[in-house]
């Protein structure tokens, strides 16, 4: 009998929840999280199972565990499957945005690096949260990064990726630092940009006048500062170093453009614009 | 016997030029395009009743002229109009998303300020470019902005109106400079970012590797620097003081957020975070 521990059911834990039973990936799906109503809900209406009572319970009644909440709650999360007393025999992996704090929390909650513990990260998601988004194909064809660590075991391993894989994700393996620092570029620093635009437009004097402007390229520009507060704090503390490093080297970039723009070099210009359009197009052609 | 005359047939000519057969606003429809081979296919698709041979033809041939170029080309459309000799007949507006270079384009090309003249801006587009994407309903629904001139007549005025509201948009007034300023804020710097990001990670060592992490989000946020090159070009050009502005007030901004960031202040970044989205959710909640 396999049963997948969803900790945290959200859009990520309830869109594997839903591919699980797609896909009959495992017999059993046993979810927990601090929103009970909501839990109470979901396995209501099927999605799950039924609920643990605890992080405990739930470690108790899992083969594999997938801790689907805001990075910053990872580490309370594995101190309590560390409380359990099963962590040995479990296969446990996370999917959040960040994974050297989790690398760390993880040392801090069990002592040492688990041999069952495969931190990962789906690169999937949208700027809606909460399980009523759960959408079965999600991770279809995403990609998901898997940071094993020096403890990580082949088994847990094999395991993890099995999940995924059997999403219709493609899996591939990053160190925790790498994956750290070309996310805040992808992803890290695009949303503390979006965050930053939409705060900038929301202290002018006239607001309202300002944002009934916006057409499409707006809308797109700044979909991801709709994304959930809380989630997103998380990621700028947890990758705090990685962020900066970003910003700052996008700073130096806009600076030059800065330049570009006030002194009308027109060839330079042009070719930026045509280098960008030519890069994006390449490489992100799917839309 | 009512003509229309459109210069520049891409997106926006092309879209207007189907919305116009759509709604049956004009008896004919001509075009004049540098690009005479992709003129003659539109005539032979029926998109225009015919070509004109030149922009003092077109002029000869209309009741109404939309220059819908680029806005670098725009003066040297309003020359070849004045030339035409019959531009005191005409209502004439154009397309171009900066108004203050245009309004001052057209003092040079006529000596005066034409009461013919209608300068304005659907708040509309996409990152594609080219009469092969053109939408009868491209301009449903939005925003397209006006900035008569004091020697603006009411009668063109009506006239450029009209046309615009056959195609479903909604007209607003507003004086050049305020347009630029707001255009700046909710357009061109977005568009300005997008294309710094994108050059910021091209320029890294391993590019592939980092645009192959890019997910929904990065798609969405960098989608507008897909944009037409030349055009955006012309837009930095022309509006270099007005983006300059904008540029400093964010930056400043960012700076703010960069501070947050570096020294981990949690409540701060969740505020900003929260507030930021609740902003957009309000102004933007159309997706």
């Amino acid at each position: 009998m396999t049963t997948l521990g969803i900790i945290g059911v959200g859009l990520i834990g309830g869109s594997v929840a839903l591919g699980v039973r797609a896909h009959d990936l495992f017999d059993e799906i046993v979810g927990f999280d601090v929103a009970t109503d909501a839990l109470d809900l979901l396995v209501a209406d099927g999605l799950l199972d039924r609920s643990a009572e605890s992080i405990e319970s739930l470690a108790r009644a899992s083969t594999l565990v997938l801790i689907s909440v805001p990075t910053g709650s990872i580490g309370v999360c594995l101190a309590a499957l560390a409380r359990s007393g099963r962590s040995h025999e479990l296969a446990m992996t996370d999917t959040g945005s960040v994974k050297g704090t989790v690398v760390s929390a993880a040392l801090e909650a069990f002592g040492e690096l688990p041999s069952g513990f495969v931190p990962g990260h789906p690169i999937a998601g949208s700027e809606h949260s909460g399980a009523a988004w759960s959408d079965p194909d999600l991770f279809k064809d995403r990609k998901v990064i898997l940071t094993p660590t020096t403890s990580t075991s082949p088994d847990a391993l094999a395991r993890v990726e099995a999940l995924w894989k059997g999403l219709g994700a493609r899996v591939e393996h990053l160190s925790a630092e790498r994956h750290d620092r070309l996310l805040a570029m992808t992803s890290h620093l695009p949303h503390l940009l979006a965050y930053a635009l939409v705060d900038t437009l929301a202290s002018q004097p006239a607001p309202d006048e300002i944002f009934d402007l916006a057409a499409g390229g707006f809308r797109d520009f700044t979909r991801i500062a709709s994304s959930d507060p809380q989630m997103w704090h998380d990621i700028f503390m947890d990758n705090s170093e990685g962020l900066i490093d970003a910003l700052d080297l996008f700073e130096g970039h806009l600076r030059k453009l800065r330049t570009l723009v006030e002194e009308l070099r027109s060839e330079d210009i042009l070719a930026l614009c045509e280098r960008a359009k030519q890069t994006r197009d390449r490489h992100l052609n799917r839309g």
